[in-house]
């Protein structure tokens, strides 16, 4: 029996027929390589039920896990369903689960088994004659860089990659895309020589919060922020991205990426380019991501590196009542790594919007709190009608993007101390998106694996993007690879000396947000 | 006994020696005429009283009241003390009331009455000699227009008004200040006949509020208003002054006013200025001024009034679940009246900042809330990447600064809804004065009597800006009052069509605050 164009499964809200709705998935199925993994357990599963949930899939939506484990249709079900309850956003519901769980299968076999890929390819075919998922299949690899090439080849092999103007083949990828320009650009070589660039969905979660796509919304949509969106009137600009825990069980993982590779590459240089970018002329993929790249482009890593960079290791310490060890005794970890849990870096920007104008990155394990921000800082004002002593306690103004937690943005501004005499004082001004909404946020997975189901690329990172991101962040990989150890820093802190006095070299200070 | 240069009275917060506390009065008294009036009995009594406990008044501070009732010393006490007891702020101290009433007296007399005003002129040498006022008296007058040439020609016959480098004399005045350009002429001539221009202190009590000062503070100590504060991106400005109470029983003083000289030519035409000027060298009283009175010379009301102007009478109506009386059927007033109680009018400023953007300004008895505000709406971005349908629910850009109630700064800008689907929305960003500060904010006339004593004249509006004021609302004033009756508007809505159609012809609408 086939079912070429079902109707999706049902979501009473579509009665509406709101443009404003999200758009319903065409005719399709997904794949997932790794899909015993915690990333596909955790938010992958859950994220599919979710949108099958709010009626975003279509009704023949097929859902294929690939592994090595000995498993029946049944027990992928099984795992599926203890996933989607323990992790999915919304409550589970028999009916939806039931419709879901029809187009549910598993293929097992290693990511060298010629056969296996070969019984998929026959699956694919069965479930386009069964269940009208149209020849339309998503391959979602999370799965180890290595295997990257393997799978791919495979996929090729087996003509599984091949895509007419009837039928559409995508692959989605996980971060690392390489550890530096060099190796991104062999594994793009490896990648791009099976799936045309528009078919590979780079998956950069952190573009898939809310938060950070109202970036363009707030720069964009109002006529009140960009007017002192340049270095006219911003200081500088810091970005963020602290985190409380330690590594704990990645710490095998982690050795030999660090800090910079595993998050300043990807997702602080993402926020960059969608902070610093010029607007486009639309929101389509294309002119999007022409923008970033090209403010990218004009991106640099500043210099002297040992003056406008800084790196650390965390030792022991507190976090809040709870004491925690240093890094060199986390289970799995080196001693002698000189692999950074800190990394911070000041990054300039060609252009004429933004020469002048600093960009400090940060990120961190085992600092304070966990918070991701982009802070604008603007300067002071070029004249004061005031007398000594009324703004003393003025600091800089500031607009801040949070990104988590309690997404929101947040103003700093002067305001005159209520009393007889006139003295101006820094007050913030709060606005958070979850008290000013109804809606929900969507988990940024949920949102990803929709656009890529849509063939909706603005918010993946582009090969160019990415080499060019590991060729701003090289240098300093470089420079430090040749440093010995980092300092260190205690647990709890906001980083290293180092840090600190990195700003405090161009009479500025970090947040501590 | 002579206490020449007492300390002031206690005030534990001054061992800080803080510059930015409140300076304290030097050696002084007040007379007050009227002072068995309501304005007495209910602000300027408990001001004084609140300086007081607040440590801002010198030790000698002596405070006489003058009117036709036979009061003895205790009489006036008494009713000092309870009007303080009523209406003061901070609680009500022993020890800070026998201080201050060790200096209070009274002088019986009427306006007319020579002898009266000798005695009262031999009560000040008296307290000059025992009191160490110092021979500086600030003469408050809280009594109807028609007095004010009687009283001050008095003070000068008694010499009272003269004064030299060793000894000040000030007067302080009400409003209104005349009921048109002429009249305020004859009365500034009245005026300064007897005291030069900075000797007169006139009262527009708006001026003492936090939030006005506050618009200073806001546009000249910040880097992120100033730049937007322009027709460059400001579409117009809507200032608006609502009451939700009727006339009761000002009735009989209402006729023949009206809410444009009631309001407009005094309170929102300043706040105007505020909003409008350019930025002053200093907030000396001088410069600052200079750029008020700059700014109102550049300021017109717009024609054709027909079109441009709205004004109106409530009837009855429902003011919450209370059901009110209309107009006509208030006590006191004439029913032919055509005196207005809602008006509206539009201003333009012949500046460059400001050629464009309109200043809408409208006030009114019984509309739908209590409230005060100035409300610069953005222009629209000139482009938005968006597609049709994500900003269809997004309006202008405003930043609203709230004078009353709930003082603080409002802005509203446009932010992603969360979702799937790309939609921006209006978000309002909230900043409250009372929530952002621990200190409480003085009532107006505790400032403004404080800076009349200290020759701190930034607040109080000149000659000259009250003249000019009313010649830009005449032109209005001689329009409506050839006009015949003013439309109607139900009590409880936000005041007659005409005004919504004043607007609607420029594409705009009023703020439903």
């Amino acid at each position: 029996m086939t079912r070429p164009h079902p109707a999706p499964l049902a979501n009473p809200l579509r009665a509406l027929d709101d443009t404003r709705l999200p758009r319903i998935a065409g005719p399709s199925g997904m794949v997932i390589f790794g899909v015993t993994g915690d990333l596909a357990r955790k938010k992958l599963l859950p994220a599919v039920y979710d949108l099958a949930s709010r009626g975003l899939l279509p009704a023949g939506f097929t859902l294929i896990g690939f592994g090595r484990r000995e498993w029946s249709k049944q027990d992928f079900e099984a795992y599926v369903k203890d996933a989607v309850t323990a992790s999915a956003r919304n409550d589970f519901n028999e009916n939806v689960w039931n419709r879901l769980a029809e187009g549910m299968h598993f293929v097992t076999g290693a990511f060298d088994d010629d056969a296996a890929f070969d019984r998929l390819a026959d699956l694919l075919a069965e479930m386009d004659a069964t269940r009208g998922t149209g020849g339309n299949w998503a391959f979602y690899l999370s799965v180890p860089p290595e295997h990257f090439a393997g799978v791919i080849n495979q996929l090729d092999r087996c003509g599984m990659a091949a895509q007419d103007e009837n039928r559409w083949r995508r692959v989605i990828i996980e971060k690392p895309f390489g550890h530096d320009q060099a190796s991104a650009r062999e594994l793009n070589a490896v990648v791009n020589t099976v799936f045309p660039e528009n078919a590979v969905f780079r998956i950069d979660h952190y573009l898939g919060k809310e938060t950070v796509q109202n970036i363009m919304a707030l720069r964009f949509s109002n006529q009140m922020f960009e007017p002192v969106w340049n270095s006219h009137y911003i200081d500088h600009v810091q970005i963020t991205m602290a985190e409380d825990i330690g590594l704990g069980g990645r710490a095998g993982y982690y050795d030999g990426i660090g800090a910079a590779r595993d998050v300043i590459q990807n997702h602080l240089i993402q926020l960059l380019a969608l902070v610093a970018m010029e607007e486009p002329t639309s929101f389509s993929p294309r002119r999007l991501k022409a923008e970033k790249l090209k403010v990218l482009r004009a991106t640099t890593a500043v210099g002297p590196f040992e003056e406008t960079t800084a790196r650390g290791q965390y030792t022991a310490g507190w976090q809040g009542s709870e004491r925690v060890v240093g890094l060199r005794e986390e289970e799995g970890f080196d001693p002698n790594s000189t692999t950074e849990t800190y990394a911070a870096c000041t990054m300039q920007i060609n252009s004429r919007r933004w020469a002048g104008v600093p960009f400090y990155l940060r990120t961190g394990k085992r600092l304070g709190r966990r918070v991701t921000e982009i802070a604008l800082v603007f300067k002071r004002p070029p004249y004061q009608p005031f007398t000594e002593g009324q703004t003393d306690l003025l600091t800089n103004n500031a607009v801040v993007i949070r990104v988590q937690p309690d997404e929101g943005v947040l103003m700093r501004f002067g305001s005159k101390v209520p009393g007889s005499a006139f003295e101006v004082r820094d007050v913030n001004m709060d606005f958070s998106y979850s008290e000013a909404f109804t809606e929900q946020s969507p988990e940024a997975y949920e949102r990803l694996i929709l656009d890529a189901l849509l063939d909706e690329s603005s918010l993946f990172p582009t090969n160019d993007e990415v080499e060019r991101s590991w060729e701003i962040l090289d240098p300093v990989l470089e420079f430090w690879a040749a440093g010995g150890r980092p300092d260190e820093y205690q647990a709890g802190t906001w980083g290293p000396e180092s840090a600190d006095r990195m700003l405090r070299k161009d009479g500025r200070e970090w947040r501590r947000p």
